[in-house]
């Protein structure tokens, strides 16, 4: 997704949170600010949004020299995640469609992102998550949700590469991903390299258990999207071989929404410009297989 | 009220609107932000957000070229705020306590402000303050609500000063005004000198009937905010032996909530930052005397 104009005032939004985060003083904000101020001018549009959120969390990072400002937050979602587990768990057991129940809850898990705003409670969340009949809601149609598209691309596939989102989230990441293990897939789990707002780390996959299903592996960026033309010579390779992408969250969405690959984006609508942009409401569960040629979608290669 | 960093990003989301208000395209937007974020590194926090609002309008006026977007606007609220002034002078009539009502009348006037966001649906408005029971509403608590120091301070006083905010807001000033006629006293009207967002200007105020009733002159400024230090010498002149000063408007509060001078700010909060600094919750109705002396208050002159 390009960059639109509505995009800046959150950015300077972004930066404000991030430096007060990061335990910057009124005097070093406004210094992030005006530097953010100057990337803007010479910030093409056409670049996606995640790209200025790789220099916003750069500058805070560098401005306060706080490298991990949401540590504590991150390590309190997954254990608090991972206190749900069993009853998310039983959820999909009881559920009608265990992989529709699953890809859903993966889908919801994406709430615990501190990116949009810096009070998420996640407790809360959980609650509400906890709390909802998916066989009831299953049966609701959704604007964009893609779901016998992405069965039929899973059933054609041994192996998925998986590009996580947020920590805490990863719990839910991880009982989508007992699923594909039920039906013998391979999967690789893609985490971010090093911090940048609760973006889920190696640490918080192996905190998870995602070691248990999933090969781990880092993208090789630290910006909250998987921006391609800075990630690994590694991931790239895999990620260019890979015959279904699963990509969590609306940085990864917005990194990758123009990439010509077997994407299928798994996320919550959690700002307007983005509902405008794929055309549906704010706070919709989001299944959206990337658009191409459907004899590309089936070779797998692109 | 000096300007705080989260009002930086709400300055780009302004500039915008108006730039868009304004009909410019796309690249003339992105060259408007640019502008002003050239600006916002150069702008002094301890100036009010008004001083920032005058060089974001001033920006998009240059640039498009359209010196009065809001011309339509202001015309259909004003017109459509005259057809309901039956209804309002009959909720005087009926009342308990005709000054309280009209107080509340003319606060709530100030929804019509286009300056927050670019959708107010003006009837809508109108119809949910024509439905309120002010009697019911007179016996509520409200946080800042000063008005047995305004009643005092009205008896001590033989003319007013009234600074207007908003086209269509101004019909609900004349009902005001009126009251204070049938107390004898003398009202001098104060509107923008040159067309801002919506503001009222003398034209505005003719139309509304406010010249029945009160003498009216500009502040000489086009800025969202009366900003003393740009203002006309004839105004500050009146403005400085005024006895008694009625200020509409968050603008015009943002803009003199540091002037040691005999004001009562009335206003409806909508802005989060607004809030916190006056210590109150978003939508409340503000009657706000300013801080000072009470012997000063009592002089009249400062």
């Amino acid at each position: 997704m390009r960059t639109y104009l509505d995009c800046i005032p959150c950015f300077f939004k972004q930066a404000l949170e991030a430096a007060r985060m990061a335990g910057a003083d009124g005097f070093k904000q406004k210094k992030i600010i005006d530097e953010i101020a100057g990337a803007v001018v010479n910030f093409p549009l056409s670049s996606s949004p995640p790209e200025m959120g790789g220099i916003v969390y750069g500058v805070v990072k560098r401005e306060t020299q706080n490298c991990d400002p949401y540590k504590e937050i991150k390590e309190k979602s997954n254990s608090l995640a991972l206190s749900f587990l069993p009853e998310l768990k039983q959820k999909i057991e009881k559920s009608e469609d265990r992989l529709l129940t699953a890809l859903k809850l993966s889908i919801l898990g994406n709430i615990i992102d501190y990116g949009v705003k810096n009070d998420v409670n996640v407790e809360k969340e959980m609650e509400k998550i906890i709390n909802l009949d998916f066989d009831l809601d299953n049966r609701e149609e959704k604007e964009v949700f893609d779901y016998q598209i992405f069965k039929d691309a899973l059933r054609k596939t041994e192996s998925i590469l998986y590009l996580a989102d947020n920590a805490g989230e990863v719990v839910f990441d991880r009982l989508l991903i007992e699923e594909f293990s039920r039906l013998n897939k391979e999967i690789i789990y893609v985490v971010r390299d090093k911090p940048v707002i609760n973006d889920a780390l190696i640490e918080d996959a192996k905190t998870c258990g995602i070691d248990k299903y999933a090969h781990i592996i880092s993208s090789g960026v630290d910006t909250p999207g998987t921006i391609l033309n800075i990630c690994s010579g590694e991931f790239l390779k895999i990620f260019r071989e890979s015959k279904l992408i699963i990509s969590k969250g609306q940085g990864n969405f917005e990194a990758l929404s123009r990439e010509e690959a077997p994407i299928f984006f798994l996320f919550k609508v959690k700002c307007p410009i983005v509902a405008r942009h794929i055309e549906c409401k704010m706070g919709e569960m989001i299944l959206k297989a990337q658009q191409m040629p459907v004899e590309q979608i089936e070779a797998g290669v692109l």
